[in-house]
């Protein structure tokens, strides 16, 4: 069922790489919602991504960015503008990649240049893409950023090794930015914080599965998907919560909020 | 602006005792949302209130509840459901009241007797409201319960005295009662943390005054106001937002993640 | 190994009912480290305890106080005073009683009899105690209280049931206490959220001790024991920490910011 | 008054700049209380410091070593393990420095090269520090290691700059290696997150004194000195918080648990 709750905004969409994605679902949603927008991802995420699928679906204009390459952003954005004849009202950022959880590196063996890559391009791209737009005027007033995170940036879960401190970077980015973003042009930032959601990034992690079956276990409402997902971003779009500022938000069934449920605590029993 | 976003939905709104309550707001962005829904506010309140004309607007009943007595609440949710049809599923807590700070007692200076009377008016009535929707089963699958709380809860702000504490077990109820109206119907419950708003209850704070500039100042976005909250709850009613519970939602164009801003550092500057 | 960390110091303990206690633990470590206390508890508790033990090893006279009365609790500060040669430098609040808990009352099906007695009991007793301090002007400059919590007052842990909305209310107390003592007197209140610790209240509690193992498996460094609690504590006491105040200090080997550990992903594992 | 707290303690200390400096008055203080400890510094920061006075003062030997070379750290803890006799106890990060602050670049105009340096020294360090540790197994069993940060890491302080991402990090870091140190040898890692302090490093940048008046107005117990944080930390290191873990402990007065303070309303209703 749609409601028009994006109707007449202009938006760029970052990270859909395949139907699983956080951001794919975002992009149908907003449409459906009556949004139009440009699709951005990686140079090289693009070729094994199925994004051309996607933009056709949702009659969108792929722009391909380095979100590191301030170059590309700019492009991104002036671009955005030219094809969406006007101002852009809202952004995704869905951008994270690790080497070193790629390559299997333990949190206490990290390989520093990769390290610096991982807050590189999932942290200070925030940066980079805030900046940009701020530097080209680029967002309209009471605009609204949303960049997706992880509870890592709050409490360990091992497995998910030097992504936690990329995400802890990604948010304090929101809430700075958003101060000064909100000060120039009414515009809005903030974090959603999803639950373990199986995207291609997500399941891509060594103990993904058990970690979200324990999610799942904990969660009073269980996880939520990455349709539900989509549907919390788009009020977060919507001219509805344009007093929400410099927020991470828990989009998790109620984890983040639960220190053990009666799942959990079956589970020890059975031991 | 309307959407449709709560078509079809049934809901409960409390604490509407003037067209500056910030309830009031919510009855009637809620109503030009698409749903229905009953009014409801304590005996003596709405003797000195106005809810008629409110009721009359949104062509909606009114039961008379305190919110600390049981057997109102029972009469509450049972009369709401015959009156609209079916369960109910939105319920508005905006419900406060501290005697201490009526009669100007400071915080290390409480009357005991006030004190609990604050606490159960303003904090366990939310406990009172979901046990018995929940032993009634009134509220239907995915509904959605939002109270409305202050910072108070989490920072001291002097003037706001026994609030603060009571504020904190509201806060504390939505969370300990979304995990289990979670488990039981997938309701949600939430908190929505506010900017101080002139609102009746706001105003006859001393201090007030002084204290709303301070946070203008403070906010990137400044002050959120009475209308603006209603949008926002508007979209923890909808089904946009399922999967978001026992959170706390600050509503406060940043306030609270700004630390000082450059206008209050303008301030000492003057000095 | 002692240190006179509390040389000169004169304090009051409250709760100490047998030696699993975590309030007697602090007893013995205050003696230890210098200081001079009175020990308090309610009556009734004190029937059942083996506080005069505690008493004598600790050259400590008892002076029994019904934490809800502000009569006995005038009376426990006059008598320290009298007793100790001075105003108070440290006070332990370390009281909690959950009727409900006690007798088996879900937190959806709560007496609101047994609810207000969990609160009063075991969070308002905070409050009175520090405004009969206040009032009596009892607490010396840089003195510092200490009140024990649980982490149930930030996350839901099912079996914890009201104590939850206490704790919530005891944390805001601290808080709030916290800024008016703090400008009266420079006396700094803090709470301290340990580890889930088998003392007679906590094993009380339905499900403990599946609820300790998981605690124990979750945290790096396992569960902090009541004998560590004391050392903690009495650095919370002591001249080294002036400046802290209003704070809620974690003292659970890590478990609050861990949101998994291998040892609990183990577990998974092997279902 | 010392009380010999860190007798028979190995530490390393590093960034004491100054007489100003945290670090030079955690030195001092760790001395008074028996420790015995290595102090390092970058070989840059040292030409312009007195480090050797302190030295001298406290018997220590200067490992110079830059903090973003893991060569560098090796090193340091290698050599201190040879000079102090052992593996080492505590470890303090005291370690931050922004090219953007220094040269005035604003938050919405960052040069990245110097952002992404912000976050090598400030932040990184303290990884590379932990995982050279790690690797050498060089710090002993229930060992401490603190980190100095700032509430920026929170909320937004402006004039903060990109030292607030960095922080963020640095606290991530925190947790995350408290986390594997933890399970590996019981070490501890936490934060202090100290006042607003007029050392070289704070007052240099623009806006501080300002600043520094208002958390000074804000805070119930005023800001703390560098001298109470070397008190603090010396708490942190000792043997009497073994089980505090992945925590960040406000050391400031109060101020991050005030809203707003009556002289802060005071200011305002002079204006």
């Amino acid at each position: 069922m749609a409601y028009g709750l994006l109707n007449g905004k202009r938006g760029i969409i970052s990270g859909a790489l395949d139907d699983k994605s956080i951001a794919w679902k975002v992009a149908l949603k907003a449409k459906e919602e009556g949004a139009i927008f440009t699709l951005t991802n990686a140079p090289i995420a693009m070729r094994m991504g199925a994004i051309n699928q996607l933009a056709e679906q949702c009659n969108a204009e792929i722009i391909p960015a380095d979100a590191t390459s301030v170059e590309d952003l700019e492009n991104l954005f002036t671009k955005s503008q030219e094809v969406l004849g006007g101002k852009v009202d809202f952004v995704l950022h869905s951008i994270g990649m690790s080497p070193n959880v790629r390559k299997g590196k333990a949190y206490a063996d990290l390989n520093y240049e990769w390290y610096k890559q991982s807050v590189d391009i999932s942290a200070m791209s925030l940066h980079k893409m805030l900046q940009t737009a701020y530097k080209l005027d680029a967002i309209s007033e009471w605009g609204s950023v949303v960049a997706l995170t992880y509870m890592a940036a709050q409490r360990t879960f091992p497995f998910y090794n030097d992504m936690a401190d990329a995400k802890a970077l990604l948010e304090s980015v929101a809430r700075s930015f958003g101060y000064h973003y909100g000060k120039y042009r009414n515009v809005r930032v903030n974090t959603v914080s999803q639950s373990p959601t199986p995207t291609k990034a997500g399941s891509g992690i060594g103990g993904f599965d058990k970690f979200f079956e324990f999610a799942e276990k904990m969660a009073p409402l269980g996880n939520a998907t990455a349709d539900q997902c989509a549907d919390y971003v788009v009020t977060l779009f919507s001219d509805f919560t344009r007093m929400v500022t410099m927020q991470n938000l828990f989009h998790d069934g109620g984890f983040s909020m639960t220190g053990i449920s009666e799942e959990v605590m079956g589970l020890l029993a059975k031991e």
